[in-house]
């Protein structure tokens, strides 16, 4: 992310979360052949403490024990930080009830299509945002999504309108920009949002200006939230392990844009930040 | 404001808080003398059921007992909804800690200047943004502020960082616009904003389009919460009744800026919407 990503001085690793195999360990809490995960970067081999890192961030988590017929790399995705940053943003941040409306945007992502999901789960009326009509296609034929809304090509409000004829309740926002400011405009009263990201507008030089918010949320007397999911790093495993649950029940489904070979890396990035993936994605070494 | 008064159809009665006298009275609940505040609008006589308003709003409050120094016009400001609006909004949203640093747009309003001097009696470092010296002066030197922002003059992010080096951690946003995307940026983890107003806007033709603010409110998790002071219509008296002890002990100081006759009642509306008002803006007839 933009956010986090422009802090990095030239010539330091890049971010990015990694399983990885222990080879060798010094620390008895790590043995040899565990699989783990951590923010290691974009490296083949990495040293680890296992301790927190200076951010907060965990070091090295040891992955639980996955049912055979889960990949590892679900520990990068629906069963890993994205998976939980949709479980708990949801549902401690937009308290989701039965019988009341969802939007989230970046709806396709590793993030976002989990969002909608539980959701559904949670008996809500669910709309996503993306910007391709094979990702709607993904997400309301097969992800069970209500409604789907290409950003792209649509006419944005006219579809809000048509959709949510009673107001939206929950906002998850991934991206910001424009569509925030639109989408505040049709949420009821003491709606709440979720603000995840403003990915929107990571490729740009300045950050874009967009439509002033403040008139919906006084009038309606919205209440929107920042997060970082680290702030639930008490309750980790109960995320990874309620969507695992909701996974083998068949109520989660997940989809991984796995792209071959390190020296792809750069392109599988920049490709995920136009939006070219679909779920997590992921680059196998 | 543009918010309420933009539904207004031509022929309507403008929107304004009123005390008024009762002339005569056909309810048990009111007697003649007595006198009351309501949302009368722009009119010299009334006929009232007392009853609650369709949009929620109380018909008429019977004006508690003031101690005789207190003119009844306090029941318009300080001792009424501008009072209740920094009561509430700052103590409920905001919830300011002894030793936090506390920042209020429209600082020298009836609703900012009781924001900034709650926050002090509540142990804040507290800082006003208004747009002329003369309002910075009695916001420093009369109701202890401890500093002062002149958002016409001013290079406002230098003059932040000056005031405010260990960051902001509650906002009270009365304006909206630049500024507050700016103030979002100089704020401390898990921050709150209370939007009040975007009175920045309220002129203009189209609303104005302001840098976007997810960035600040996903990096410091920030809460921006809008609210409208009928929320705590239960508690209505206790904020008065606090508020009239504070004025007691010498902690709470007014002004208002009074215009007299009904004739001049749109340039003293028109002059608050451009600044020229300290304190609550009041018309005697």
């Amino acid at each position: 992310m933009r956010a986090h990503a422009s802090k990095l001085q030239p010539g330091s690793t890049f971010l990015g979360s990694q399983v990885a195999r222990i080879i060798e360990s010094k620390n008895p809490k790590y043995s040899p052949g565990q699989y783990v995960v951590g923010e290691f970067g974009w490296r083949t081999h990495t040293v680890s403490t296992g301790e927190r890192l200076p951010n907060g961030f965990p070091g090295a988590w040891i992955i639980p024990d996955f049912p055979k017929d889960l990949p590892l790399s679900l520990a990068l995705g629906i069963l890993g930080m994205p998976g939980n940053t949709a479980y708990f943003g949801l549902l401690e941040i937009c308290q989701p009830k039965p019988g009341e409306t969802l939007i989230v945007t970046g709806a396709a992502g590793a993030v976002g299509s989990v969002v909608g999901q539980i959701g559904k789960i949670k008996g809500c009326h669910v709309i996503g945002v993306a910007g391709s009509e094979e990702k709607g296609k993904w997400l309301v034929d097969e992800l069970g999504f209500d409604h789907f809304i290409n950003y792209k090509t649509d006419d944005i409000t006219k579809k809000i309108k048509e959709y949510a004829p009673n107001g939206i309740d929950c906002y998850f926002d991934n991206v910001g920009g424009e569509i925030t400011s639109m989408i505040l405009c049709h949420m009821n009263h003491f709606g709440r949002i979720a603000v995840c990201g403003g990915i929107s507008g990571y490729n740009e030089k300045d950050i874009p200006k967009v439509t002033m918010i403040q008139y919906p949320v006084v009038i309606n007397e919205l209440k929107m939230e920042g997060f970082i999911v680290h702030r639930w790093l008490d309750r980790w495993f109960e995320g990874i392990e309620q969507n695992m649950k909701w996974i083998q029940e068949g109520k989660l489904k997940y989809r991984e844009t796995v792209t071959e070979g390190f020296e792809n890396m750069f392109k599988a990035f920049t490709d995920m930040l136009r939006g070219g993936n679909t779920g997590k994605a992921i680059v196998k070494l």
